[in-house]
């Protein structure tokens, strides 16, 4: 069984899986005779395949009850999915190799510094949302539209997140 | 000189210059086991003329000093533009009614209730933000590309928003 501990999300650790979305590091200038910042087109999204289009959702989650064994992952192979929180909790971020299968040693957890938002490239395999200590909202950037954008595979072999997982 | 006063912004009062954006009302069900509320596809996005593309930005503004003398409102030809609040305090919608002039008298203030963002119709009048209270952070869902997406206009006529506004 293996334990899994998070690691804290950066631009670089994620890039094989998509975007780290923080204003820290974004491109920015004043508007409205300087009393706003606008933090300009942060999310790459990938959602016009098969006549897609940009959607805005909000996801309202629970926190998932731990200790939580891993069992499937899924990815959505017609467009990308963006989750910017409204609010300041780190969540993890589960994430697996680009693959047929899923392998409980490939798996990657992330942790947020609770400033950051990510956008999941198009067909990155990842856990549903991971939210951590109390009901928390996100919102989500996604595709519109015809065609299956969801597939879903059981993971190979074992994983947990522990109760712990965020010490 | 006109001392505005704001009414509570409803989606029936606000229909003729765009969406009220809010969970309470949206259409939503659940997914991730039912960890998760999805409220799905909350804003109509108008952006795809002259071949444009929906773009997420975040804007940080400071709040409004006040008093403040409305000069001039502005109006996007080119798309849409939507507000979400990362946060909970009520803010302040200044629109005018289409036409080539905007005057003092036709000015439209609403006010939010903390849990509603709004999606300004493409060619409405509108003032730039509106912030009461602190610094506040709101996700931005507009459009990107070329064209000219900006047209301003000095308001005809005296009107201003009082230090009471919000009382």
């Amino acid at each position: 069984m293996r334990v899994l501990t998070p690691q804290p999300l950066t631009a670089e650790n994620f890039a094989p899986f998509g975007q780290v979305i923080e204003l820290a590091t974004a491109y920015h200038y004043p508007i409205n005779e300087g009393l706003t910042t606008r933090y300009h087109d942060l999310v790459k999204a990938d959602t016009h395949e098969q006549n897609g289009r940009t959607i805005v959702s909000v996801f309202r989650t629970n926190p998932i009850p731990l200790p939580h064994k891993i069992i499937k992952m899924e990815r959505h192979p017609l467009g990308s999915q963006a989750f910017l929180p409204t609010h300041k909790h780190p969540f993890l971020v589960l994430v697996a190799p680009a693959g047929e299968q899923v392998y409980a040693q490939d798996l990657q957890l992330f942790i947020t510094n609770g400033q950051q938002g990510i956008n999941l490239a198009k067909n990155t395999w990842h856990h549903f949302q991971l939210v951590l200590g109390e009901q928390s909202d996100f919102i989500v950037i996604d595709r519109g539209g015809a065609g299956n954008n969801l597939q879903e595979v059981e993971v190979m072999g074992d994983a947990i997140i522990p109760v712990n997982v965020a010490v």
